[in-house]
């Protein structure tokens, strides 16, 4: 079986995993560990643990469990002392409290929830993640840069993480063996970049012999990537990658309908363009449909099918040299 | 094979589950769901949910998961927001939220905690329980009832649930369908004797053709039980079962040493003393020996051992023709 490795945390994460488990491959999730809002900021806060919520995500997506157990460690207390905290984000905090070991934690919580593959924490060293703004700004804590309380309008130039962090032998591991490295969708600097300023992850990835794929966002999020087109995201991935360049990029070939449009306009979000002139990059891109159809989810959302998404992942590890049925274009 | 149900709450019911769960038989808890204090309290107060903690104590009690399991569901996070809270009493919220139905609840924490037989709510109606004293004062709520602020010299002449509570159809029928119905030691007023306030469960263990065994407390408890003989015990149970009495009961032959003695006797606890002079009673003595090793606990306790104790159990549903053997007296 080949190892496919899908680094990230969010909910484009949860997309690849819902997709890619449904294939006979080896699956490792390594997620971001700079979460600092919500429920896990309180419990990092309150009980000096280390952020659970992007774990939890993973963990989920993987899981096989009845729909009931998935619901549980999804389920949100509305009331009293603990309102606002995610039942699985408190599992994920009792048991580290048990085992003394975040890792060991996630590895137990894997068992309970039948996950197929694993989910590696990057790292296990409690840091924060700073972002430092065009005008010199600097912002503390990955909240506070996820919802912008800055002025969307100044782009970030850099991100940093504080302390400084080392990746798990077990981040590094999966991908030293990796066939396929996917990067994904999600918040590019809250949830995907984190991951390759650990220490020890860009290393990993520039020693390793596995393809390195990027699903590209579907659209812009304001305050972070606001104006971004593909390239925009590539450079600013390959930034932190240490010298290795994305291999593929798999983007949509669509729009969505003008109603969906008008309504992420409202949130000051725009599709992802595709530049037609390529500026200086080496990746090949893959435009096809992976995108959900707009009643896939309940609500109307202009979101990746994990599918679809899936099914080009796989060939990308399988069929290589029969890709050109896609439309592929060297840049 | 045998159906054995347990009938109580709190930690002697624990200890039975423990011992019980060991025998090839059906077996079946019935638990209390008057409690009101600690981390169960504040989930009754804020969310509104059914009592856990009786529940989760005889969950693990019969789980037959790894020890990590178990611990997490007894896991009390320490501070915040969170603090005093313990794992598994938010576990069962949870799932009470999710599914909408507390016996459903319990149901599927026993498929997570792999348990061995089944954990019963004595009652889904969301009650109190109160206490009336011998001068006619009224206590209201378990935990104000279990942690005596009435002065402890006045005797508990009545209980009661306030408001009235009916008995689930499960409770019933393992009543119902019983060889053997042993009746926890442990808190007379507050963890045993609320279940047969319940309405329908005194009619059923009227009704069923099982031997009824009181597995007998091994020392008094002050606010509750102060002073009490055996016969006490018994006699204060027997008010509450609408005419059925109480077949055999089960009490340890020796008493503690002088040091543990002297160790009780500072909590205001006394060993419960076995009367020469029988009063108006009709139920079998046996009289052996079911204490724990004084260090069986890692602390020195005056405790019911679970595997003596549950030997005996297993020998009345079992063997009850060849008890002879062990010292019994007809009351």
């Amino acid at each position: 079986m080949k190892n496919i490795v899908v680094i990230g945390g969010g909910t484009g994460t949860y997309i690849v995993l819902t997709g890619l488990k449904e294939y006979p491959v080896n699956l490792s999730a390594i997620v971001a560990m700079s979460d600092s809002g919500g429920s896990t900021g309180i419990l990092r806060d309150e009980l000096g643990a280390l952020p659970p919520g992007d774990i939890r995500r993973a963990l989920v997506a993987l899981s096989q469990s009845p729909q009931i157990i998935r619901d549980l460690f999804n389920y949100r207390f509305e009331n009293g002392g603990l309102g606002g905290h995610s039942f699985g984000n408190l599992f994920l905090t009792a048991l580290e409290k048990i085992t003394g070991d975040f890792e060991k934690a996630v590895e137990e919580a894997g068992k309970i929830l039948s996950i197929r593959g694993q989910v590696i924490p990057v790292t296990k060293d409690s840091t924060h993640l700073h972002a430092i703004l065009e005008d010199g700004t600097e912002i503390a804590g990955e909240t506070n840069i996820d919802i912008p309380k800055h002025d969307g309008r100044l782009r970030i130039s850099k991100v940093k993480l504080k302390p400084k962090a080392r990746a798990t032998k077990a981040a590094i591991d999966a991908i030293k063996n990796a066939d396929l490295i996917v990067l994904s969708p999600g918040d590019l600097f809250t949830s995907l970049i984190p991951n390759l300023l650990v220490s020890g992850i860009p290393e990993a990835i520039k020693k390793s012999r596995a393809r390195l794929v990027y699903a590209c966002n579907l659209t812009t999020k304001h305050g972070e990537t606001d104006g971004f087109d593909a390239d925009d995201f590539v450079i600013n991935i390959e930034k932190y990658l240490g010298g290795r360049k994305i291999d593929y990029v798999v983007a949509h070939d669509d729009f969505p309908s003008k109603k969906l449009l008008a309504k992420y306009r409202k949130e000051k979000k725009e599709p992802v363009l595709i530049p037609k002139n390529k500026k200086n990059h080496t990746y090949k891109l893959i435009r096809t449909d992976i995108a959900a159809t707009e009643h896939f989810f309940r609500e109307h959302f202009f979101r990746h099918d994990p599918h679809k998404l899936a099914k080009v992942l796989i060939m990308l590890t399988e069929f290589e040299n029969v890709l050109s049925f896609l439309e592929t274009e060297k840049s």
